[in-house]
């Protein structure tokens, strides 16, 4: 086999073999194979695609390109919920004790992250004593027992992905949809889900601007799943503005706290109720997302979902506590309120920018060697579609320096008020589940 | 300016400017962009193509990235011919002397090269004491009072192109018409070429298969010369079976003098008139290919293109006897008659395979290395069109060898005689002249 024949083929638009398909993962994994015939197969496979097998195979190969946590001393369906990155995206901390209250087992690899905020580990370590070094004897145990562990990522997985994604992201070939959606399966899979459910945003603040994307990166992804034995579905939610009201480590595990008590923002809740949906039912534990939202808001009410958050902290070391009493989180020196120059309505608020100036703050990491400061970030007041006066507050500004000037010019100038009422973006747009 | 923003626009389909190609093309010679930036772009530009603007801003970027030769102080319009390369093609031998008869400069350079026989050097070799060891004032000195002298190859002519196109054969980007047409036009025009005739040859011992990919090759080229003031005109000729009867060095040097002489095959003079026409009327000599046409066939009629020949190989060292005695040339030790297995017409003959037949009788060099022997060939007695009877020959075959087997084999093999008969195909599809 010759990696100029696989190009060649792909360049006139014939669909590769499982068999080439390894050929050249295996060979680009093993050096063998040289980064120019790549990167021109990469941009041959941006104007040609790959059918639904070509996407099956190459993340398959990509999983076996490396390490791959096995999870089959943990009973039960193991799901994981993938978000493709927004602002304020305090999903993972909610869903987390929501469906293991209902018994569908969570055995969560997590990162830390750059970006606006830290990863779930960094929100996590805003609770006293919390830690993610347990033994996978450790966490198989937690999973079983509690149906809900969190461990830092480990192991050599997916290296075929890393040094791709590398390649792309320098050859201009990131922007491909069987590129993409490959790449996020192949991570989940080799860190040992039996099924997943995936949480595509679209808008400003999202990797993916437009629906159409949006709905093809997430139909693309769902496909894989299920051709490679993993039932999947996914969600098309809005990230034109931040979700839920809180940018920033503490204040996300508070707000979790309040939705799983039952008095989160309205938005946060109701995409974790949709999202918890999908993975009670791929997970096996209801027959329609009607049944399995039912049992979701019972575990919500009945106040075993925040049980479980609870013990979990306790589990992973931290100050159990915090749930019934969240000021004992980090707390910043100083709060500001964020004054609206003018009355009107929200019309238009860029995410991406918003959670930029929550990094401004020291909510997240500008560089790998960045320190984060867990105390501050931002709370929203006003979301697009609210009626606000003059000197009423935006936003309040939590942070451990008096000076947060970068921070209020960035936000200001990405948050519009007009004299007319918009309508607020719809939380949702699609729910794709095969 | 930065190389990944110069692979998107062009992956985008928007046409590049003058200042980005001179980026990647400067920055690929100096080795400042890897080859995996290089070849995603190649890959880019083989589904977007060039307009003909970035095609002559690509030109004459690969033409300024090493040396030029200058030939301005050879008086006149300096006329290159190139070909693109086929199977016992005489024509550069025969144009030579019967252009520079007419008062057209040619001042050629000229390789060695792979293939079924020699380049022009080796076969002028085939000359005994003819060489091109020329100083640059001996070349020009020759040039402005004989019109004609041949040199090898020398200096380091378009660096780009070179680097180019190794990166485009393992990456499978080499059949890109903007990139083969600049890659062609740069060599010509960094050699010193004020104006260019193309012979575009189509068939199967051809690089382009069809006449449609012929005539795009041929038009962009004859546009690029044209848009960088090089007066540019094409002929698509026809390379189904070999020009002309000989394949071999000395064989095709005696075919240059019969052709020179009025008594060459048919097909080769035809084409050398053509060509020849083209290049007297972009090198200034007439005002229309009729006009120029008349004068060459005066300069064979007359004997003169015949001296020039004579003249050129004695200033040059060779023996200028053969030009009247060619069985001066070298002789093979033996022949031999490639009898027909059967009656009937010659209906297909696989140029390319042919030509490997004579190669694999010693006439051309199969790696670097290979030592040619300039005695040996084939010289085809039926062609396409010509009725045969069941031991008649089809070929001589000289070698200094007693056994030829294996080239009588693939001879036979690619030679195609049934019952119906066929027309010859035609010799030119196409003249381009803008």
């Amino acid at each position: 086999m010759r990696m100029i024949d696989i190009i060649e083929k792909k360049r006139d638009g014939y669909e590769l073999t499982e068999q080439e398909i390894r050929f050249f993962v295996e060979g680009y994994t093993k050096e063998e194979i040289p980064d120019y015939q790549i990167s021109s197969l990469m941009m041959a496979i941006y104007f040609q695609d790959m059918t639904d097998e070509e996407r099956a195979n190459l993340t398959m190969a990509m999983v076996e390109s490396g390490d791959q946590i096995v999870l089959s001393d943990i009973e039960g369906i193991k799901v994981d919920k993938h978000s493709t990155g927004g602002v304020g995206d305090t999903t993972t901390l909610v869903l987390g004790p929501l469906v293991a209250a209902v018994g569908v087992p969570v055995a969560k690899m997590s990162g830390r992250g750059l970006g606006h905020t830290g990863g779930t580990i960094d929100k996590l370590e805003a609770i006293q004593g919390f830690h993610v070094e347990l033994t996978s004897e450790q966490f198989i145990k937690q999973v079983n027992e509690l149906k809900l562990a969190v461990i830092g990522q480990s192991g050599n997985l997916t290296p075929a992905d890393k040094k791709l994604y590398a390649l792309r992201d320098v050859t201009a070939t990131v922007n491909s949809i069987p590129l993409i959606a490959s790449s996020i399966m192949s991570k989940k899979i080799a860190a040992g889900a039996d099924a997943i459910v995936l949480d595509v945003k679209t808008g400003e603040g999202a990797f993916m601007k437009t629906v159409e994307d949006a709905e093809a990166l997430a139909t693309a992804m769902v496909r894989i799943g299920n051709n490679v034995g993993r039932n999947t579905m996914a969600i098309i939610s809005d990230m034109s503005q931040p979700l839920g009201n809180a940018i920033g480590n503490a204040l996300e595990v508070k707000e979790a706290i309040d939705t799983l008590s039952g008095n989160g923002p309205e938005d946060l809740t109701e995409l974790c109720l949709l999202l918890g949906s999908q993975m009670v039912v791929v997970g096996g534990k209801a027959k329609t997302l009607d049944e399995a939202r039912k049992i979701l808001e019972g575990v919500i009410a009945d106040g075993s979902a925040l049980e479980i958050f609870k013990q979990f902290i306790e589990w992973q070391g931290g100050n159990g506590q915090i749930v019934a009493q969240p000021d004992l989180l980090p707390q910043a020196k100083y709060s500001f309120e964020i004054e609206a120059p003018r009355s009107g309505y929200v019309t238009y608020m860029e995410a991406d920018e918003i959670g930029t100036a929550a990094m401004l703050l020291g909510a997240g990491r500008a560089t790998k060697e960045s320190e984060i400061d867990l105390a501050v970030g931002i709370i929203l007041n006003k979301k697009v579609g609210d009626a606000v006066e003059q000197g009423e507050s935006l936003a309040t500004f939590y942070a451990n320096s008096e000076d947060i000037s970068d921070a209020k010019n960035l936000f200001l100038a990405n948050f519009t008020i007009s004299d007319d009422k918009v309508e607020a973006p719809p939380l949702v747009y699609k729910v794709i589940t095969k």
